[in-house]
């Protein structure tokens, strides 16, 4: 089994166990990938980037993840897949030769 | 090489090719993740939840996931495992003859 | 009439004449705030503070105000006054004593 | 003086008490606005619109237009000013004969 799809098997089985699904709707599910990236930028507020609680962060990166791996099982798309097909698309909107060294956005480009 | 890590890969030759490793501290990370999962809630926004545009929820889920990737690359975070750890703490939190069929938060259980 | 009534008439003025107040309901009008927020964020992504571009910060901000605004409407919330109720609250989580200089959380001060 | 400018005033007195000015960048101010745009979502995750917790929402609504005025005062905006500005804005982007009765972004009209 692939990684990812075992990752995915742990967070169904979760899921199952405490019989969830009927909550877990693809919309909820955005809304809940929004309030946990919030918690991470939340440990970041008010100070530096070296200042935060890294014990935390890998918590509230966890929750992204797990939510975003339940919502990517929802519509049977493959992690691997999906991020590498989107690297390419990015590559179109970001050529080496323009993005190269700044930080402007595509449109900006 | 472990699926994870394969990403992993792909994801920093892309970043590196452009030389955006200097943009990419942890905080930015944190607002991308924030900023690209409103981009997902936006194609929920004023819909019910199967209205949404599915190749475009394959899209913002990659930018999310990639951020994701980035941010625990920088921690050197194994993605299975910090979900796994993350799963046993909910466990904890939720524990299945409490969390059965109720979607109430854990301290209103 | 009121500054924040002024305000509220000319929001229902636009929202009745395009007849959308059956897309208006409280949840998403959450998620349109937070999607707001988030394309406030994105002119601060990768920059310092004062390279971010202030008419569109204006902008953002202003939809951000606006669906508060409505949002305040549906519950007959006094802008004044649950701003004001807020700042008493937030005074007793942060007394001035314990929170002087110092931006830790209240449940760490 | 106009409400928004005793509001701000109320805000501003609450802050410069506690020494936090040194904190309010806009960089963090925008951070804390999508972070409480967060919570307020998160009071409608897994459930139907009307079954939120209102006073609950009252709290968080009272968060983010209480950053979102300190962020105003930043840049010397007027709330009611941008507001109208932005409705007007929005007029030319939502034509009445285009946007009535549809939730379509203006890009799709």
């Amino acid at each position: 089994m692939k990684e990812s799809e075992e990752i995915t098997k742990a967070l169904l089985n979760f899921r199952n166990e405490r019989d969830w699904e009927q909550f877990h709707n693809p919309k909820d599910l955005a809304l809940a990938i929004s309030i946990e990236s919030a918690e991470l930028l939340e440990l970041f507020l008010w100070k530096n980037a070296d200042e935060a609680n890294v014990e935390r962060i890998k918590e509230e990166l966890a929750d992204i993840l797990s939510f975003s791996f339940l919502l990517a099982e929802k519509y049977g798309f493959d992690i691997k897949e999906i991020i590498l097909e989107k690297i390419k698309l990015n590559g179109q909107k970001y050529p080496v030769d323009k993005a190269k060294g700044t930080a402007k956005k595509y449109d900006e480009l």
